[in-house]
């Protein structure tokens, strides 16, 4: 399949990588390709600079959000969650049209330091922000409440730890599950919380995964959801 | 231990009822006793009438805000977390004094239907506005991540999952880890989320928990974190 992936940072190296791995034909999408090329300072997070890791991946290629949305036949946001909004433009609608968009963004401010809060929650979430702005794409949040490395190889954290998917059209979903099976995760720890309203549940939970990374000394954290075995209500 | 539970709901009386089953010496707080004992209907999640219950349990007191806060050693906050404020007001500030808080109130709006939302969120939290509330109360967020009947009997939902603690008192947390104790709760599964903010990541995570109960079709859940045995950030 083509792909786009929106964003240079190490969220979406890491899914470029992995797919293109896989197979797909991926492309990454920035808003100035000469400056990403350009860039040559580690960035706040210790990421290195973008050509330095395009070097080391030729197969896959770097476009402007528009050519990176019009080459795709599904994108994947894996941009800074604050800037995704203003990103997805540029890919434009008409790109994103009939198209599954996996959004796997994280709507953080991290302006107070860590833990982040988020810059939309309770009565809303970035998911349904994308759903809203580009009614004509599909929508599927999934995979944010993982780390990078975590989302592409389940592995690296033991134990039926779970992903959630959440989107309005059942399609996508399948074909969003199809790529997390290929990460490698097993169908049965996928739980789907519904509608595209399902990202706010996913994406709230953030605050208590940034605590215990905080705790834990490690992003490779996820949970494993237990329930009764004799459901009383 | 002198232990008030305030609030007379489904959640303080099996608080209640299991604190005295240890041997606690359990008032429950209300605003207005004799309202509270002719009050004859079932309550809109099907809890039935105080008095009913009052009558199989009459080891369990039943006083005003005021009369178990200055009863009390210990306070237990399960009152509706939208009240639980004014309630704790009620109490007053000078029977809380030095005393252990125990928090497992919920800050749930439920006037749009399930899942909710919450009153506050993102940048501040309930255990946050209890703690600025009443500056002299040593105040614990715990046990409000999961149904109330798992509160006091972790061995309902299998596997090893979490309970969470924050406050700033650790002489009050060790109290509050305790009770867990007495409760069922593993010390190795008890996650000490640190300060009284953390009570926002416990807290946050409510919405991903009602949308798990709706889809698992029982409030008898609950997460358990696994990380990577080899943390690499």
């Amino acid at each position: 399949m083509k792909i786009a992936v929106i964003g240079t940072g190490m969220v979406g190296r890491v899914l470029a990588a992995r797919l293109s791995g896989l197979g797909h034909e991926v492309v990454i999408g920035t808003r100035d390709v000469e400056a990403t090329m350009v860039r040559a300072d580690t960035d706040a997070l210790g990421t290195p600079p973008y050509a330095q890791w395009q070097a080391e991946h030729p197969e896959v290629g770097l476009r402007t959000f528009a050519a990176a949305g019009a080459f795709a036949e599904l994108v994947l946001n894996a941009s800074n969650g604050a800037n995704s909004l203003r990103a997805l433009e540029q890919v434009g609608a008409d790109n994103l049209t009939g198209k599954v968009l996996v959004d796997v963004a994280l709507p953080l401010d991290l302006s107070q330091g860590m833990p982040p809060t988020l810059t939309v929650a309770n009565t809303d979430s970035l998911g349904e922000q994308i759903q809203r702005a580009f009614p004509a794409a599909r929508v599927v949040k999934t995979l944010n409440t993982v780390f990078c490395e975590v989302m592409v190889d389940p592995a690296r954290v033991p134990g039926e730890h779970t992903v959630f998917v959440a989107g309005d059209d059942a399609d996508a979903k399948n074909t969003a599950r199809e790529l997390l099976s290929a990460f490698g995760w097993p169908e049965r720890r996928v739980i789907d919380l519904g509608d595209i309203t399902g990202a706010r549940g996913s994406e709230m939970y953030m605050r208590l995964y940034f605590q215990l990374a905080g705790l834990l000394n490690t992003f490779e954290l996820n949970i494993e959801v237990h329930r009764s075995q004799t459901a009383s209500r």
